[in-house]
């Protein structure tokens, strides 16, 4: 699988600086966050809409490795591409850039699970969603 | 009706600080929240329970009046009590200091309304919590 | 002064949202920071830059009235005006809509202090940069 | 070097809860911090004491792994200890858990930096310092 990337622009809140003047680094997670919702809009497949279809996507492991650090009103790109996709997982990777420069980059593992939590084989259980999330992930 | 304080006690954390050195402002509304819960908590009737029973107690309305910065590391103190209640509406008043001085003081207004949201008159919808309710809001 | 309202656009995120499955109420908070920060940047004097020039805009007051909640996903707009300024005092409204139905509105007031949060009568101690805010906030 | 755990206790916030009910997961990170401000103050050694030496230590990396997730009002442990030192790196290790039960478990890696974000060998800038660090992490 080639890894497709999107891109999304955000703008540095005065709310994700702490007082050594910097992003504090937990805030990073909301960006990844953003990243793979526009990831999923992009796609065509909002990660709403999955959760109307009663599938959900809990993070299950997260990994970010911090270089420079964001600053209040910096334009801020997050780059989101899937690195892999089974019927049980996701995992999802992550570059944050300012003009180029790579500030941040990180990883999220998720897993498919129901609305009461329960690990899903998406393939089995929803063959339907599976085929438009692998259509998503791979760019067709 | 006497106003009852119910205080509690908060170690001020680094990521609820800004690029100004200081506690971020939106930050207070979350130590509202934990007075309130303590408050709930305190009288025997934890806000998850009421949950539990199907009364929610969104936020319609707050005011924060912020007199002095509170800083990483601080140790401030939530006083929390309840100015008025109504079988429609509650209302919750607090106070964050530090050592005996005034941080900054608030209140918030809160609806009763079911799970999906729509507004409950308490007294006659659910007699039951309503007497509790009093109870624990009037301290007896 | 006749208002000029500046409008920004937001997408809410996930860590927005709390278990009652709508936007918590603290974080509409950042939502008039991101606002204000836009009516600055849009009259060509970023909040950045007032930092820079040694004067800063620390919230004394804040108030917010929610009417319907913010959801995951919703596209928000953020209205921003400039209800009041003084040598001494800026005061600021907002109001966030999802497609112009109003999900709620706020103010805050801020003083002008310097880097030791000491207050300034910004019109005596830096006429130039009154001058500068004047023009931004009535949109000359 | 044997690893001294140090317990801290924290109730959640609905703040960190989102609207899949529970805790979001950039959340943790926040709990981490709290985890290792306490153990730097059980040690006698309060990181805002190093931060006022002129001694910063932002994080370079994280990572976590959720196992089970918390829940508004949960009474949630976090577990802090030191996994290595060296004269430019800290590596600290948590565990999150509620009534013993494993929640989450990750770690951070921190760089010695001056107020200008300046990497620093702490074992030869600051030989005072050091030799307090190396017996707050290893309890003696």
């Amino acid at each position: 699988m080639e890894a497709k990337w999107v891109e999304t622009t955000l703008r540095v809140r005065y709310a994700e600086t702490d007082a050594m003047g910097v992003v504090y680094y937990g805030r990073y997670l909301e960006w990844f966050e953003v990243g793979r919702s526009e990831f999923m809009r992009v796609g065509g497949f909002p990660y709403s809409r999955l959760e109307a279809e009663g599938v959900f996507l809990p993070v299950v492991e997260v990994r970010c490795r911090y270089r420079r650090p964001a600053r209040y009103d910096d334009l801020v790109t997050v780059r989101t591409a899937v690195a892999a996709v089974t019927p049980v997982r996701l995992t999802i990777v992550y570059e944050i850039r300012r003009e180029g420069e790579l500030l941040a980059e990180g990883s999220t593992e998720h897993a498919f699970v129901d609305a009461q939590g329960r690990p899903l084989n998406l393939q089995r259980t929803r063959p339907d969603l599976w085929q438009v999330l692998v259509a998503v992930v791979s760019g067709t």
